[in-house]
């Protein structure tokens, strides 16, 4: 099979750009076009089919969130297995945000969970917390390189609070520094032919800077980078740490979840039609500037 | 509602031992008395419910290790809910072994799905890993205050990998005591009537002398401790950052999974009541040895 990182490296390149579409299941927001998703939670699986397809037609990689869908208990697990099947078949490449961090035999059952076969989710990546060591990251890494899929460990985040822990100084240099540099002998392991590694980083677009010294560090690691749009960093930021190569630049994707999936023209949508138009015209914005973005 | 830590300590001192039972459905290990877990996931419901009942007899406290329920899919969630509301039933006190981690509306969506009622598992207490920041407690936090729930942070794992990232060195401190410390203005806010506070530390049993001084950071937080049985702490050891009371020594809970659920003894029983006896007999040794440290 091919390599992870290729298959999402190619897929970039088919859909012309980075843009990675994020599902965050909110029941407060899913349009009532769909049913109430508050009080029926077939009505999260009308919307996210809905934004599968869209997702499809405007992006290469789609990143549910699976927080959201498990606050919906054993059911809304089961739609977003559902969820992941469906944009698979669609063409896209699934990155299942699922943050898992465990050890030994647990971290063998996360990876069979969300990478291996049914009944686990066979998505083509999970992303994973590095806090308890490297014990965490083998056995997602040992799934990965067998079965041709891909691991995107948290190193940099881009929320108010990376600075509690990621941030502090380790002889100099912030922990966060000391994450990517356990991460670099491991890189070749997730290598596709592209020369990209499918052992990704979480880099937060909101610190341009650092994520081009995360790049000098691992310069063939995949970024998922979020934190463009709703959390208002620029497109030239995020893709901040991407490097040219003879496609334009390259080097991950970017993230783009509420902006692209509840803009406020589709919040007031009156059919079906009107929704697809907004949600589609969202999307096509975040995908050109980001083109734009790979493109200087 | 009593406070989750009251109900806790009031379960340990029912008990007569901080013993935690963890559960583990690993496929391979469940007797093939209740079927081929490996085949057939109701034989993972029935040895479940089964250890529950033990368990209940014999310790105060129960841990589902939730990655194990996930490689089952969707329906090893609902079999995770079912354990849970059965061992709540059974006046146990639900610490989920969750390992969560995330931050924002995410974090709210895993605090909802882990304690909050139906579709939620509610169970009585989540572990959560602390790599994002103060963002990933609150929400956890503000759910546990509410709710009178508790809330479990990876401060100090057993794990070899531990030196990874949580030994790091932070001005002459390794980062585990800055985790800590930043938990302590949080305490006081799941502080029960007996003193103890839900807001509770994961400290490995191997590091004895790390507990004690984790106890002076937080004297009053309660200790969710693995480590000892099948990793090879002594009795002794885990309860090494107990605080002696009217009550005896106490401070938390130890947690034993593999020797209390798959002793020897219990992999070759041929009946249920063989099987039954074994795993019994397991878990008063285990509270046994546990109560007799917390006599000393």
């Amino acid at each position: 099979m091919t390599a992870f990182a290729d298959r999402l490296i190619e897929n970039v390149r088919r859909a012309g750009s980075p843009l990675c579409v994020g599902l965050d299941p909110f029941p407060d927001k899913i349009p009532a076009l769909f049913g109430d998703a508050r009080v029926e939670i077939e009505a999260v699986s009308r919307f996210s089919e809905a934004i599968v397809a869209l997702a499809a037609r405007h992006a290469g990689v789609f990143k549910p969130q699976l927080g959201l869908f498990e606050q919906f208990g054993h059911e809304g697990v089961r739609i977003a297995e559902e969820v992941t099947s469906a944009a698979q078949a669609a063409g896209l490449v699934v990155i299942l945000d699922a943050k898992r961090g465990d050890i030994g035999t647990t971290a063998e059952g996360y990876a069979r969970a969300m990478l291996g076969p049914t009944p686990g989710f066979n998505a083509d990546c999970v992303t994973i917390n590095p806090y308890m060591g490297l014990d965490t990251i083998e056995p997602f890494l040992a799934l990965a390189e067998r079965d041709s899929k891909g691991v995107a460990v948290l190193v940099r985040t881009s929320n108010p609070g990376a600075r509690d822990v990621q941030d502090l100084n380790v002889e100099g240099a912030p922990i966060w520094r000391r994450v990517a540099a356990m991460l670099v002998p491991h890189t070749e392991r997730l290598k596709g032919a592209t020369g990209w590694s499918g052992l990704m980083i979480v880099a937060g677009a909101t610190y341009p800077d650092e994520a081009r010294a995360l790049r000098q560090t691992l310069p063939n690691a995949l970024f998922l980078v979020p934190g463009y749009g709703a959390q208002g960093a620029s497109a030239a930021d995020a893709v901040a740490s991407f490097v040219t190569s003879t496609q334009g630049r390259e080097g991950g994707v970017v993230n783009s979840s509420r902006s692209v999936t509840y803009p406020q023209a589709a919040q007031t949508a009156k059919t079906m039609d009107e929704w697809r138009a907004a949600v589609g015209a969202a999307m096509i914005q975040a995908a050109s500037e980001l083109h734009a973005a790979c493109s200087v």
